[in-house]
């Protein structure tokens, strides 16, 4: 598919995240309004509430948009998420007899503020990307034990924490936590020393479910995705995660960029998982190409520094299993999803040094300090540094970018200033 | 304390589980009147909002009980809480010059359906009881590895699923999910054969935090309390839970019981936790009694059968860390916690076989089959089966009590039944 051009003439840039071709749904506020919904086109944002209000673009109920998050509007189901688009993109397409009355809805975006685009119901982590799980598995347990024996079967996760979860420039404070080294005799109670990422997509659920459903089924259920980073305190974890899995490593902040990049946008960039080494059982086969091309990229700015540095470059394609394999998965026990659930794919990460999604990695448990296009080193975080994850499929002559995912670290909190 | 008489002479009984002492907040409905909140006393309960709409008793603000859930009521704070019971408590005392303007707001429990008293913000799952937690490991890892390093510094809990957890009575669908015996070469996807109980408390979360708590505002954080049955899918479990957690071996349900015990009403029955084997470090460390004692007991009533059969009977003072040093260990690394979140206290069982609050404990991980009262052998669930979890606070001539906590298999859903 070539750009989809529009009158609204910085969505034809080759470099814009934001073309016709995506239109993605955000929430956004101004000097003057309150937050509301938008949509992204070049550089401007639509505001969908007062289109909506003044009769000019609605969904199938009124007042869908007559709040500050598009779970309302994800309840209508897919057919109204297909027609809404339909509509969406034919005003905004060049010639479109409807430039007159939209154009006064147009906001800059560099004038706006961005908040959560969608009220997170639940939020699941997966742990799906086979790189990551025998590279980490590989420091926590040693190379026999790799891979987990379950992992080439199931779509391993855990539940995360909803409250957790927020949107691309908001800081994000280095946690305090339980931390004992393999020669400590007791732990200590410590700011954390090794905070990091991990780049990840995050899948939205759309629909309600109350039982087990299809991995089809569960295709159709994914509304959109977003980007995600998932900070993630190693010495916490290493201590905290046996037998029950990560709980206050994982608590502390999940930023997501603020931009929903619907399926629909981003159906011609779909492929398939990767080949398997075991045959998967019935209920969680692949039933056609579910996974998305998507580059990625994960940069690290410190305090002072002139310019980011590019941390990693990766793909989403170099998931082991595709979200709607997750879900499907999620449901097996009839446990009920929600419109609004957030389900992060796990840490993305290829083959090569250079694509892999979290700094544990790259710095090989911190044996190995990266060196920043500054000159300076880094094997964790450090108090300053300023994180950014950025991604887009890539079209023919356009791209269906997600827009920053952007984190800065602050130190601990006082002891003193604990409530 | 003694008995509190009332003007409500079945909360006079030194059997009924809500004499004028307790007074827990539920939502109910009647054939004339949709989901409300609700006060239970005796065998009836006081229509709270009604009684807030025609301006006989308010919280601090308007409309506070126009809703479905104690959500509003608890945002209101612990000044309200505790000025709200005084009201409560004197309207109903014996001898009180309300009588005549309540008793036309109290409707017949017999009468009423009940519903979840509060809006799950989120719900975790702790692993707090040390013979629980000896046991499982020893079956699940061998005794020399039964009690994980961290059990002993770290209140060990995951996060669970929101969604999951439902009012005493719904019934409980057996589960699907992926198997694997330890002599299987490959896993298969099968109902649940090891499907089971954990008898638990759960602690409400009534207060926001968005940083680190002290034990001491964590306790003041907590509204109050529910039993709590955690059913647990053990085969699922087994072949999930490494390297994550339990993930789907939780998700199927989690029953609540409908009255919200405040912790109010349990102040008379604080204990001590156990002495400990190694000093908790200084955020965790308990600073006064904050662990309750609470008997409870768990029954069995196959299908058909004419009674129930007691599977075990425990005590919450079992806990070697209460839901206060719980919640303080849950903000550690700044998770937001909301009014409404759900901590499960983990599985209570004492040193005795007749004190184990799970099937897989009592029968030894199903080497053991329990002989029931009627004669029937169980190791764990079968279809059919209706387990009720109740408890009590039992006092001078009196009993604080939580309602049941009730809940039938039904059979796992056939798979051409799936969406």
């Amino acid at each position: 598919m070539p750009i989809l051009n529009s009158w609204v003439s910085s969505a034809n840039s080759h470099d814009t995240d934001f073309p016709l071709n995506n239109l993605p749904y955000g929430v956004f506020s101004t000097d003057e309004n309150e937050p509301r919904c938008g949509v992204a086109i070049g550089d401007m944002i639509v505001d969908v509430t007062t289109l909506e209000a003044e009769g000019i673009l609605q969904a199938a109920e009124q007042d869908v948009f007559d709040v500050p998050f598009w779970n309302d509007f994800m309840e209508e189901g897919p057919a109204v998420w297909a027609s809404f688009r339909a509509s969406l993109t034919a005003m905004l397409a060049e010639g479109s007899s409807d430039q007159a009355r939209i154009e006064p809805h147009l906001v800059s975006m560099k004038d706006a503020t961005m908040y959560l685009p969608f009220a997170v119901a639940e939020y699941t982590d997966f742990y799906a990307g086979k790189h990551h799980a025998i590279n980490v598995g590989t420091m926590f347990r040693g190379a026999e034990n790799a891979l987990p024996p379950n992992w080439l079967h199931i779509p391993i996760g855990y539940n995360g924490r909803a409250s957790s979860v927020v949107v691309s420039g908001t800081d994000v404070r280095r946690p305090w936590g339980q931390l004992k080294g393999p020669d400590d005799t007791v732990p200590r109670f410590e700011p954390c020393k090794r905070f990091d990422i991990e780049l990840e997509m995050g899948a939205i659920v759309g629909s309600f479910s109350d039982g087990p459903v299809t991995v089809d089924t569960a295709n159709e259920m994914i509304f959109g995705y977003v980007i995600l980073n998932d900070w993630s305190a190693r010495d916490i974890q290493a201590w905290e995660y046996q037998p029950l899995g990560p709980f206050q490593a994982k608590a502390t902040a999940n930023t997501i960029s603020p931009w929903i990049v619907t399926t629909a946008a981003l159906e011609p960039f779909k492929c398939d998982t990767p080949e398997r080494e075991f045959e998967l059982l019935d209920h969680l086969k692949d039933t056609g190409p579910m996974l998305y091309n998507i580059d990625l990229m994960a940069t690290i700015q410190p305090e002072g520094a002139d310019k980011p540095s590019v941390l990693c470059k990766t793909n989403y394609n170099y998931m082991y299993y595709s979200s709607a394999q997750q879900l499907a998965h999620h449901t097996t026990a009839g446990c009920p999803m929600n419109v609004g659930d957030l389900l992060g794919s796990g840490t993305i990460s290829g083959p090569e040094k250079s694509t892999l999604g979290s700094m544990l990695e790259i710095s090989w448990g911190g044996k190995e300090p990266i060196t920043l296009e500054t000159g300076e080193t880094r094997t964790f975080l450090e108090d300053g540094d300023t994180i950014n994850l950025t991604g887009a499929a890539i079209g023919d002559g356009y791209r269906v970018g997600f827009g920053d995912c952007i984190g800065t670290i602050l130190p601990a909190i006082k002891k003193s200033d604990w409530t």
